[in-house]
């Protein structure tokens, strides 16, 4: 089986941590593929990467050792087990010490250099990955901190406009997550927005990936509340009650969580949850989203939702549930499965935005279809094909 | 469109009196068609009978007032509008009056008079209500409390040896919710079972409901938390998050509650209860569920569900949910939508066990699938069967 | 005994609602005293008013005749029991007819005449409802909408230069619950402030209140998730069990979450519900409190709270609590109790802010104590002195 | 200050496990007292035993070393902080070392050469930790498993008649914790029994403690729902709302969860537990506790309580609460707590069963205050005579 590559950006960060550490146990049998979707029954025989023929890096902006974080992952509740993560010290400290050191953009917004350097410098560094781990195929997944969106225009349109935009490196008009993609593409790689940051989710980029011919997939890794709450809308849709209120709120402790505790950033993030409810319930429901920043929640989460429903004859009815996950071990399985599942698409000779993983995202792009259930039977159907 | 006749056992029961109420309701425009499955876009133009062309009828073994029972209901927080039981004040008494009083076993759990008996008085009750209510075809639903099952032998295996038994009054091979399955199919009456007792779901009667060409359902209306529990559990499946318990927790005060609060019928409950996440989840979680009687309930319920389950690395997370519903409301719009389905089904010339109303059972026989979401895609494909 | 009169400023609305009904109900033997602290055996032989020989009433600006009102809380899942509601129709409508029309405020928050005439009208109708119900004592309690606040300054200090501004009708110097306060304390009757707004808890107001000998107590009615609050925080505490973060939500659908829904009104009810937990739980705990209307929650209240604290060795464990109460259903007995403590403390001869009243409020002026089983402790050692 | 010896009974299990690391950690000045009563304000000045002037000891029957048992619970979701564990290997290692040997009963319920030579031997056992760890007085703590109950008959009543009884090796009149608690009053050491098991509370055991003028307490202690419950309902009464129900659910996934599994042992645990709510909420409401046994669990424990209460006029409203507490942490800090109160209570002269200590206890012999704040106002109150 050809080897395939996983380059990530934020490759220090509490997702990568673990998936990073995740794919070392995996190859070292230290533990069971628990959450992880390609290891189910669906994609038997569907000629996946195996794991073992998995190289995984990536860059980041910090330079932490990837050890000191992984125990620090453990001394959070368990994120990752206390006694894995000294099984695993010395791979921890071989895969950190390759993590290339990300060049951050400057307080303006812009790569230091401009875009074209970037971009180029992103390309060698990807060539080199490629070349160290022996891939035959890299696949590039954003995990990097949400960014603030920036307006889109005429530029972003098409990949010629754009690209000649960014040679005349016109402020303003990319974004790091953009500019990452359009690098990968540009170096034939296949790229992932785990995060909802634009990045592939502009017309100029999906336009680039298919002439490129490479597939990709985004945005915004549905780990938690939303994935209960795909799951639980059409319940009450397809019993026709009637939703009159979904209360929900959203607590975390992570960086991610200080982010959003900012209203901007908690204003986008808040209409993307919103976004697949609505399209399940309708215009009728009345939705109160919230997000709250609790320091000490560290890499936990926790969504306490209530529901108000009327049943026959209008009697009111409630749910409510609470979800305490830990939002990194929810992701980084799924990370893993993104790698596999794009790279199997490219060897299936796919390309474009591949829309049949959208139940993996909370905003897929090119698809309204958000129900859970709809969503991996899609998904279900798609693995038959490669068999 | 020829008329519809819905006779129910158990018709003054909290089930049979919103349903009675709510169809009355709705053929008088007080009340939109919340919580009717066949008031959805999955049944446009499928030609089930209009709410106006249904008679309601029934039998209990009790015979307090209907109009007594509906105002207790709006007593005990709203389970039916207080202002519209007014406005039904007169439709109630006037299809209370109506309702035939039923003949109970006596303390040896034989009927007065021998088996053979009660099926031709209960058919001759049938062939009347009919008459008097111009229904073209009868729908059986029984709404009774739940009875102890009897264990079942050679007898009940074919419909030739059951009758043959039942004239020879043989002492303890019929319970009461089979005699009703039994003498319905005689009188060429469509028949479901809402409730875990046995009834049609044995094979003689199986075997004569073939015979006479009719349609049946059953078994337990999916209402509350089994509902929650098939929609929820797919979504841990399907993302291989390995659920190592789930304790459940139902309180309920109603009439059910009581039964249920004895050992032996709760035991019957809870395997039937299990069953549908057993078959979701595999044999590898830890199931806990429990049943508790708490008078002050009334007709009102509460499901307490904690879930454990792993994700990646053996990471331990939770959810709970806590669901409150009124039972007798969420019951009543699936009897409606039960008799205009099957009533379809024998319109279309479908006979026996209908696999497809899975979604309606906690237990329906016939059939390995639990899943809600994909018992509701079973549903639909077979509406457009009817178009 | 002598006759205590009741007046309710607001005494169409919900609470006000309840109290009459309510107050009918105990007279009539319709219903038990449940919910009244004054029916405990703390109040033995202490001589408080008779509930026989209370005379209820009131104003309000609307004029929704009393059984409407009554007849929609029994309608929104049993405010008011619907039975009770029908036996009590004659009653409500005679008090109803006798509530009588409130002066608004007008656009600039001034009273139309001045703030003299306005209180003199006010004198005059107490008067008359004195007269009327033969009470040889009134006490007026507040439940009219929270107001904004207005800053206060050198004029709110001494009754003294309140009379004067008031007389002189300087802009903005008095809002409508302290010119109702004022009034009360001008016409000889006692007054409750059970409503966050300012009233009585204003220097000037509490001077005047001492000048005349009388008794008040106030602000804004403990009666849900405060209550909670105050009873679990000391817990806490008691065990040296570090509270890291308490997230609390709070949902309601009445008048009262619909003013609140605004930023300006919440971020004063907001304050004042953290204050209470601030006091006991100290500095170190990051509290998030938030408020959120849902229109169908009516007149029913959820709050979910979210509780994380620290044990032993800095081990993170949580709480959650989920409160489903009806707000009004929970005031009204207290208004009650209100009425007949500060009536049994004026025969006491006691007068000014009756701060062993504190359990009934979230922030009772004059006292530290927050903490609920202390502040009950303070109310049991006064009831003892009455005997 | 005189130097304090604390022996515990089940030094190998989980609660002793925290308590020898919490008190090392302490010691060392590697964590803050979270958790101990006895280092809140209540206790300045009362001259209780220095954590510092503390040894700890103690037996059992099994040989676990002390380090993996603290490495395991650091798997477990943090019980120990990783980080801790290894800092203190070398303590753990050195404290484990000295853990004595206990005898276990054999199979008849009899200890191994009769009731006096296990009450001699473990009276030298003590005498030689005594000795060892240069403590002035010992308190021996018993932690061991939730032993079945024995009938009580005459001999139980007096000391004397039970001295006798043990010197004849009666069969069946003694169990272990009562032997425990017998050998420490003969050895001069004082007693407290943090267990449900009999132990000191047995008439002849508190007649001969009393003797020995030493104090002792008990028994189970008070560490998760019976502290939330004995904290809120007193808030229930103190209102006059009227609980109907409380339905009170407790999964724990330990040893002692494993017992409790046992029809006749939870019989035990449950009347434990009822006994306290019934006091505080008398006897009309509905109490349905249960526990169940989820082996996924480890040492944490949920317990979901769903409480109904009338309100007002009768209006049905409910609260849940979730509690999600790591049973051995909320122990730990309390068994520390004990001995060092009931040190300082010897020292002041006090002995028998200390009936102040009732806030620790879910079944406190010698008092009927359950409600919580009153148990700490109790204690708080004897602290000051201390000063």
């Amino acid at each position: 089986m050809a080897r395939l590559g996983i380059y990530l950006i934020g490759a220090r960060g509490n997702v990568a941590t673990c998936t990073i550490a995740g794919l070392h146990a995996l190859q070292h049998g230290l533990a069971p593929a628990t959450g992880l979707v390609t290891a189910t029954e669906m994609f038997t025989e569907t000629e996946l990467a195996n794991l073992d023929d998995i190289a995984i890096g990536g860059c980041d902006i910090v330079a932490t050792p990837l050890e000191d974080k992984a125990r620090a992952l453990a001394e959070d509740r368990g994120v990752l087990p206390p006694s894995l993560v000294e099984k695993l010290r010395d791979d921890l400290r071989a895969t950190g010490a390759k993590i290339d050191r990300a060049v951050p953009f400057d307080g303006n917004g812009a790569p230091p250099g401009g875009y074209a350097r970037f971009a180029d410098t992103f390309g060698s560094t990807l060539a080199a990955f490629k070349e160290r781990s022996g891939a035959e195929h890299v696949v590039v997944i954003n995990l990097a901190s949400t960014e603030p969106s920036i307006p889109l225009s005429d530029v972003h349109k098409e990949d010629v406009s754009f690209a000649v935009a960014l040679r005349a490196n016109r402020t303003g008009i990319a974004t790091q997550s953009m500019l990452y993609a359009w690098s990968a593409f540009s170096a034939n790689a296949s790229f992932v927005n785990f995060t909802p940051s634009q990045a592939n989710d502009v017309s100029a980029l999906a336009m680039f990936a298919a002439k490129q011919k490479l597939p990709h997939a985004g945005k915004d890794g549905k780990t938690g509340e939303t994935l209960v709450k795909t799951t639980l809308a059409p319940m009450f849709r397809g019993r026709n009650l009637n939703v009159t209120s979904w209360l929900a709120n959203n607590y975390l402790g992570n960086a991610d969580g200080k982010t959003l505790s900012e209203p901007e950033a908690r204003k986008t993030k808040l209409a993307s949850k919103d976004e697949a409810l609505r399209s399940i319930l309708g215009t009728g429901t009345h939705l109160g989203t919230d997000i709250g920043y609790a320091p000490d929640m560290g890499d936990w989460k926790t969504a306490m939702d209530l529901i108000h429903f009327e049943g026959f004859l209008g009697v009111k009815m409630s749910m409510q549930f609470v979800w305490q996950g830990c939002d990194s071990a929810l992701a980084a399985p799924l990370v893993l499965d993104l790698a596999r599942l794009v790279d199997r698409a490219r060897r299936a000779g796919e390309s474009g935005m591949l829309d049949y993983l959208a139940c993996f995202f909370k905003s897929p792009p090119g698809t309204k279809i958000h129900a859970f259930a709809e969503q991996l039977a899609l998904l279900e159907s798609h693995a038959k094909l490669w068999r």
